[in-house]
């Protein structure tokens, strides 16, 4: 029988029971769940509503339980949720001291605690992950800054870049995901508990010291507030789903530049998988899964703003409904993080490819276009004249460099004989010396930048 | 070591084969599996590609291993997924001849099948409880139809209706989601077994056999398509979406009834949970939930959308992702429905209540305004004397009752004595007889419409 | 001052005036809501609530009210609605008989049957357009029949295909789409008028006889469910959601294949947009815009879930809403497909890529493997031994074909001279001839199939 | 004819310029982009790209022609998109020195610095609105220390509170809705321009002044990520998300409270709308359509999250599609604050009817269990009790305050007579002083931590 039926005349109905269990869910939070009980005697120790030899043996008794349930030793099964199984248990095994536990305390605040615990610690070892993910892709760049790409717009031959430039890109988009998730916990380190069910209690509990204990850097100012919002979920949710977002995006990458007209890449055996029927089969199923699982992401983002849509203050049991999007979003993550990391590693560059379409087409146009621009002709001229000299070359089958220094000149007088050095490859690429664009020396700056940046942040933990 | 693993070179990394293997989430497909690869391993028969002994050794032998993982006696675990691993133990049992299953057929046709057997399965089933719950609904209709209820637009009092009509809006409402339901079965009830990779087969399959063995309607007229869409799922999740925003409305009316300043109706106990801080709560848990769970059901159908968006043809493994939302759609409107089913029998209706707050308010303003239209006066100017009358009625603090006839002929000399009659509860939802209405005929029929549709359906096994 | 203020004692201040407007979206309507009125007008009639001599009246005022708002004659700003705005346009003309119409009618039921009367006709315009889109696709596969192309799975090359039979793949998906939205059609062709507000009424309309003007087939059972759901708009909005994903996929194709390492098809210029930088670009912006699109139209679907989820009956004002999706995705859907329809007529087909790339790899793995199968050999290991040989020719950079007939028999005896003929390109596609499968036959088959269907559609007006 | 048109040899074709014009939607940039040409017209003279009187004649046309934009006086219809419009304009001004200012600049950075620096601009007004919002629910709450209402839980009554502590639980979550805003804008304050296309410049352009010019703390590090991300509109979206589930939570408590039976609050007329059939209604439309418009922003989010997933790098023009739902937003977003301001200064609280509730029921179920803790009964214990006695209460239809003291003994002897002061609700109410509870001392301090946080806000520019 469950400890809140005092007043119910019915036992409560097998069905609806199974239905409203949290348990097979939330049984993830035990180890946040213990770790915020203990602090909560401590208040209740603090505000002597219990005495010391109380706090210290349901202390003891929760370490062991937590120990005991990560060796599978206790029986979660047909409990209604975590926080009453750990107190059952308590209960169980120290009889009426357990039972004083609940104290100045309430499930909404309990789990709200448990929650903020959980993603506090998740956002650590995810903002770790993003970091070693950085890293790969720094370390990528650094060995790789002479190799050049076609960079495209529409899926199209745009301008040549370095690759290292290319995958530095990324670099910063998961920067940004990592601050995004530094801001998250910041704004979530709030301690709710104490806020009880709904309006705070009348016995003498020092929430700013359980704050202490748990290691948040503030109390949760308004009780109501406290256990009726799930902003913080949703917040790191969506963090999530913009990283995902660029997780796709690599992804996609990296499906097209392994497709054998590109080749721009390949991966190592044991990062693809084979087919059942065609043995020849070599599939980015790695990468293809991530970008599926974005789907996931962005659907348990969208859960829980529709479960908090339009409820009334304070707690409904809707919210109940926010572990699974949490706790499965968080698992993908981490899961998608930790094999791209891998897979990152074992990816061969096909530098002869990249080079080969690289040189393709009319790389050198906007080069064109600058050289005019450099004698002072209005941009827009020179871009209708470089316009004309492609639709020249495609009319009779030639590129930028079988053209002579004459049939240049029959589009402009200004083009002189130094014109054919701004055609070659590298010269095109390296010449791009904007800060922050694909140059040799803006590049290395880059490259500096970014390691400044990993640095300053390892050194603030990643968060 | 996996079956199609004979070109690789490396042994597949740990990391890859637990991240891309799908068996934790389709072994849920096992039967399924095992049906279409009895009805595959017949096709093979009759095109004489295995003989009539390798059948029934297949055959009987696939029988034997269904029996054993619905008896839990097989080890699922460390297997890609469940199509290897049935292959994969049937070749354990019967060596060489059990390698011949797989012919004339891929993975990417086996799961198209898998997946369509298994949502015929779960749309019946599915049907099936939409039917209960309609009749319930229609049971409660007719066994309260003299009970009164305030209906609202804007949770505001707008006119008295039968608290029948209100049910049967929702019986109406089931009514369309199950033909939806009906319209998904017929589309995707079409066979894409013997398209094989994604090009067909050069050997000789029946595929018309196939599909009459399985109960299709058709097959599939092109291979590509059959192993590349997943539209049949998304219009399934699409319409579970929309039975759970009904579903979800019912619930918020419920939970609008039982809270305190309505009563309107009653849970029973053991359809409520209590609160483990105040002994006298009785929540409305079983329906928030549901209210709550409508979230995960449209971020599985948008997981599902997001994913299949700009994938090129045919298969890509990001669909390997369709499942998790596919099943735990089912399994959460299965289980909403077969709890709302219970809880509308357990639910207590307070009839006074209902008619207390039925009577409050100006709820025969609209019966005036037709008195004075039934007198000719356009509807517009009856529209505004009724509301001068309101009007004067909150400055005065009376309601329509109060007034005295010569009140009511101050504001216009049409009214006569009969106007106190058009004032009465019963007389102004009675006589709302427009077909649909809720009047007390129009009622009557509408419940024997609701009856012959659900005759008519069950005929049709609900589809 | 607007028609429904007589109780207010303040006046309505302008910044809710302009809030609560939905004039700006809901114009849109004009023409249905004339519509809907004139079958009111004729309804009232035949009730004797308004005389023959009203009736021609407000029929004819109605008439010419509709070609002034076509001829942008009538000030609509400033109103609450459409509806407001055409009976206020209405009293102003015509005076005390134009105050009749609104007898038996709410805006709730009102806007109910202009939404059905308004997406009644775009699903037959939307029918009309995939029709067409269909039959462009069919076109081209019948035009070009003996193109063969790579077939990919994971893009990656699987096994060859017909051109054809990939074009063909989207002439059933579109087919599909279009079932769906005459699904969607047949359920919502019931006609909510005289429903009121929510309760019906107790003047005399003959609701069948409305149904008959108005072309409905029904009329709807319940009052209160007729102005409170919106279910056929979601389900329009999925079906339009999952057409949207499927033009997706075909536009990401279309911009992979244009992509300069494939270069398998061209858009004619007319249909591409240059860069504003590089001269040289010629980019598939059409197909992008309508992959990016698609966001929108999951977005609106969202949406309008969102709105709906947990609403009371009967009406409530968040359904205003609504229109916005509804009208915004009606719009981008037509105009996707006006235009994709003419960019199919313009890509210019680049076969001889196509067959350059079909002939690389081991396209015929699944052909070998099923020779060996053909002589007996198990498919698991036919295709073991196959893995082997792919395995052998990538270590010494040897193709199929390139293999001696001995180095075949290393593998299996069973390797005989004939095997050179199954290597063959157009003898690997030409043999699949399973049903649905891509050989000569069974395209040929298929394309039957497809006119047939296309033909049938068509006498039943595509719906 | 299009200023990159050069290359084409057929005209482009009109439903395709149609199809891919977006000045309809981002005319609304023109400032911005004027704005963000000035900047780069200095950045050029700084260069010495342009000289100082071709800067000087530049930057006074572009001024002009901001100004007729404002007055409607330069026809932008049938333009590309807003930048197109305006350089074709400068040029149509200027001639040949209007040709220099797309030196060293393209349409992918200059979209990217317009789009900051318009949200930049929405963030700031943004955070203003939800200031003066908070200021509002502030100011309510310090007018209202005394009003007690029933706390909810589950609609249910829980436990009595303090009504401005129910508005302060508000103030809470929108202080993190503009701090999160803050994070967005801090995050998005770096200048893209000078990216080009996607690889930079050889050009001598000085970004960081450009940056200074512009505001902007800093440059972007990578050319490629400049041009190609938009996960600064994702995070302001996800945000404004946020916000809107928040504003639809307070609308549904209004919607609640101002329904028949709560008539907790009233709404002054002038906010609310009645009904055209039914003149007695008063409906709180102004709310209901905010949370409506939930709707459209959730929905808005999804759409650019489905664009932007798994497109390769860098710009595709399916990110043209991100500025509807980003325009779209904020306009929603804003005017939804804006009324929402004045509805809350024109709601009556009713008191009285509040107290009534909070009377009700078994209001101090928590505070007599509390007083079984004080004299150390265990929680548990206590609990169960209490529950006891409610169950003695509902079968004898009593109330805890009519119990006698010998009543209460007959449960647990430790209940002594001052256990009625406790039943009090003043007391109930006021007795919950645990920093952050509904106590009289603790939510005065809560009011002052309230005033100080908008102090020190206020003093930052709301940022």
């Amino acid at each position: 029988m469950s400890l809140w039926g005092g007043r119910f005349k019915e036992s409560i109905d097998k069905l609806v029971e199974d239905f409203t269990s949290s348990i097979k869910v939330d049984k993830k939070l035990y180890k946040y769940d213990i770790e915020g009980s203990i602090a909560h005697t401590k208040m209740l120790l603090k505000g002597n509503i219990i005495n010391e030899e109380e706090a210290e043996k349901i202390i003891t008794t929760l370490k062991e339980i937590e120990k005991d349930i990560r060796g599978d030793k206790v029986n979660l099964l047909r409990k209604e949720d975590i926080h009453m199984a750990i107190e059952e248990e308590l209960i169980k095994r120290i009889g009426d001291i357990g039972k004083k536990l609940h104290t100045a305390r309430s499930r909404n605040d309990q789990i709200a605690l448990d929650e903020r615990l959980y993603q506090r610690d998740k956002i650590k070892e995810l903002s770790k992950l993003i970091f070693s993910f950085q890293e790969v892709l720094l370390e990528i760049a650094e060995r790789n800054q002479e190799i050049i790409i076609p960079g495209f717009t529409h899926l199209q031959y745009a301008q040549p870049l370095l690759l290292a430039h290319y995958f530095l890109a990324y670099f910063w988009m998961f920067q940004r995901d990592r601050e995004r998730l530094g801001d998250v916990y910041k704004r979530m380190n709030v301690m709710p508990l104490g806020s009880c069910a709904l309006a705070g209690t009348s016995l003498p509990i020092d929430r700013k010291y359980g704050a202490r204990l748990l290691g948040f850097s503030k109390i949760s100012p308004n009780s109501l507030d406290a256990v009726s919002d799930r902003d913080y979920i949703i917040e790191f949710l969506a963090s999530l789903s913009i990283l995902m977002m660029h997780l796709s995006r690599l992804s996609e990458e990296i499906v097209i530049w392994v497709s054998p007209p590109f080749s721009f890449i390949e991966i190592r055996d044991a990062f693809t998988t084979g087919s059942s029927i065609m043995p020849q089969k070599k599939n980015p199923d790695v990468v293809e899964l991530i970008r599926g699982k974005t789907g996931h992401i962005y659907g348990n983002l969208f859960s829980i703003l529709t479960t908090m849509k339009a409820l009334p203050l304070s707690y409904n049991r809707d919210m109940q409904e926010d572990k699974k999007p949490l706790f499965e979003s968080v698992d993908i993550v981490k899961g998608s993080l930790k094999i791209f990391i891998q897979l990152l590693k074992n990816i061969k560059i096909n530098k002869k490819r990249m080079r080969e379409e690289a040189e393709k087409g009319f790389f050198a146009a906007t080069d064109l276009t600058d050289y005019l621009v450099e004698k002072k002709v209005p941009f827009r001229n020179a871009h209708r004249i470089v316009g004309e000299i492609v639709k020249y070359c495609l009319e009779k089958g030639k590129s930028f460099k079988s053209l002579t220094l004459k049939e240049y000149q029959s589009f402009s007088s200004l083009f002189k004989g130094d014109i054919f050095d701004r055609l070659k490859l590298d010269r095109c690429v390296f010449s791009k010396e904007s800060p922050g664009g694909t140059g040799k020396k803006a590049l290395k700056e880059q490259i500096d930048l970014a390691k400044q940046v990993l640095k300053e942040n390892f050194r603030k933990n990643n968060l």
